[in-house]
């Protein structure tokens, strides 16, 4: 006989959803038999443009130390992106992807008992790291697929504790300006931390989208999180960062893993910081292939949710499943978002000019089936 | 006016005092303006062989993919270490090094008025994922430096819900044998979670030292959690395991972070349980090396605790810390214990001949000048 583990396991762990990521690669060519060269993947907002040579040449330099721990306070790139971000070292807290971050956030701040409040349609981590740790998901109803910033400060009562917010919004691509934004943070009570997302904001740089670095010093309540897993093609070696008050920072620092960053992504992300080239790059290419989508639902008579971000929810105006799976078949692989309460969209990752053509082909062919 | 965030920080998280890693070398050659390629660090226990041929081969492989998020599920490393260790894919659960898997059973199973039990001398990480959760810890005084099984299992009561045992222990080096453990999985109550910790049993397998994996069908609270950052020289790219049952493995991976363990790491580890040459070399190193510091030791008339890992604590008679500060003035790191209560004694981690030999005559050097 023996113990049942799951109901030993802490009450939030054992309801417990994992994350869904996106269809990897080799897991479909594995299924479907198909040739993995010949697969699009359109599906986790990847950087289409591929690795950086900067930041390849910054990861070859760094290999002769593979036997070495990291540098536990990664002193080089945290004082790279204080310089950058206008901020002392100690408000930096580095993360194994801004995951991470969220995560910090959520073990540091959340408990049965509090909880925390995010915009329905947001990231899936925000009730994940909230669940993980037994606290309360306010989940407030979205407006046109965006934030609705007055209903969320409305939910705040004394046992919240946290509310994230992301801008612009994954997954719809929805945004709000600085004037909303500004307006939300001098409503919100001074004991809850608000977490500004802002991993696609690389994407959204312009007159319509705040700098959350702008407000970091009027509120000491901000934290500001950002990766380097979308704009600076780094999903694969897991890097991201948070910028807060030192406190704030201190607090992560103690919940962190003295490790968790590895030694290549810490180079990496050294190298990335500083190639303003492959950003910029990487922007013409969103906004022209955010354009070329457009044109091609355009052309199918298909609606879809305005986005600044390097993805767009396309509505097909009928259960997006059975497309998804169409699409899958003829190896392009996008992102269902039933999950997210969108039954009807399909969100798909801006690509590279012939990938997203060969996306638009396949689903002309898969909605022509019937 | 602005909230004490430290004071808005769970109970356990604001007591926490942050794992203290060995001295970098740059930070070492930053402090004292030293030349980095003269210093020679022993201090956390890493492989002094260099990275392995084929495991930089593998990482150069998949640099391609920088831009794309790992295999969240780790189905190819999982393969290999499920078919390596005889066990079901399903048994296992990949971490950003094994501190994650310490940190996973925390997470899922601790709470406040909860408790783990581990021993007095043990990795500091024990104490710092059971105060994380706020839960209780029980430090069993150590007998002859290593684990008190049988008064460790006296301690286990109706709150306990893990307890940590290592074999070998780090930062002693000391060891218990098959008898010693099948007796203490035998008495321990079904609904104990018993994690034992074979960071180093890749340094210690022979005849003197049980495999825990032996043990995992006999004991479904069992779980062995195990590193490549070690004997297999993958520090920088952290990644580790845990092999329990089905049930407990499923938990974990409910709080896991999807991305926990990065691309290259999860290449790198493919490659390196392949390469059997590596580990081979690197164990008899380790023994050679272990030799010739015991014969520095005696013929500087100190102490030391036997050991079975790739490290040896030398016993120096009176209080280590400044002869740690005039090692590191000769350019030569190791690893202050007094933080595991051992104030007397400094950790060496076993390098390569030459690095044995610099240490040993900067020891010899600091110790005579009193």
């Amino acid at each position: 006989m023996s113990a049942n583990f799951l109901a030993l396991a802490q009450p939030g762990v054992q309801q417990l959803s994992p994350y869904v990521p996106g269809k990897p690669v080799d897991e479909l060519a594995r299924e479907l038999n198909l040739d993995p060269a010949k697969i699009v993947k359109l599906a986790s907002n990847e950087n289409p443009l591929g690795p950086s040579p900067k930041v390849l040449a910054a990861i070859r330099e760094e290999l002769a130390e593979l036997t070495r721990y990291p540098d536990g306070n990664g002193f080089a790139l945290k004082s790279l992106l204080a310089q950058k971000c206008g901020v002392e070292l100690n408000q930096v807290t580095l993360g194994n992807g801004s995951n991470d971050i969220l995560e910090l956030v959520g073990r540091a701040f959340l408990a049965p008992g509090l909880n925390a409040v995010f915009s329905e349609h947001a990231f899936a981590v925000y009730p994940i790291v909230t669940q993980a740790v037994g606290a309360d998901a306010r989940v407030i109803p979205a407006k046109d697929w965006g934030h609705d910033l007055p209903a969320m400060l409305a939910a705040i009562d004394a046992q919240t504790r946290v509310v994230f917010i992301a801008n612009p919004n994954n997954p719809t691509g929805t945004w709000f300006d600085e004037q909303a934004l500004n307006e939300f943070l001098q409503d919100v009570p001074e004991h809850v931390l608000v977490v500004l997302d802002e991993a696609y904001i690389e994407y959204a740089e312009g007159a319509d989208l705040p700098d959350g670095l702008d407000f970091l010093a009027a509120y000491p309540n901000l934290l500001v999180s950002r990766t380097f897993s979308k704009a600076y093609g780094l999903a694969s070696l897991r890097v991201g960062y948070g910028l807060s008050t030192a406190v704030v920072a201190d607090v992560l620092n103690r919940v962190r893993q003295p490790f968790n960053v590895n030694s290549l992504a810490l180079a990496a992300a050294c190298a990335a910081v500083k190639d303003v080239e492959y950003l910029e790059e990487g922007r013409r290419i969103n906004e022209s292939g955010m354009l070329q989508l457009q044109e091609g639902f355009r052309e199918l008579g298909l609606g879809w949710i305005p986005s600044k971000g390097n993805f767009i929810c396309v509505d097909l105006g009928q259960v997006a499943a059975p497309v998804f799976q169409g699409l899958l078949r003829e190896g392009v692989i996008v992102r269902p978002v039933a999950n997210y309460g969108m039954p009807n969209h399909l969100r798909i990752t801006i690509g590279l000019p012939a990938e997203n053509s060969r996306f638009l082909e396949a689903l002309a062919k898969v909605l022509a089936r019937g």
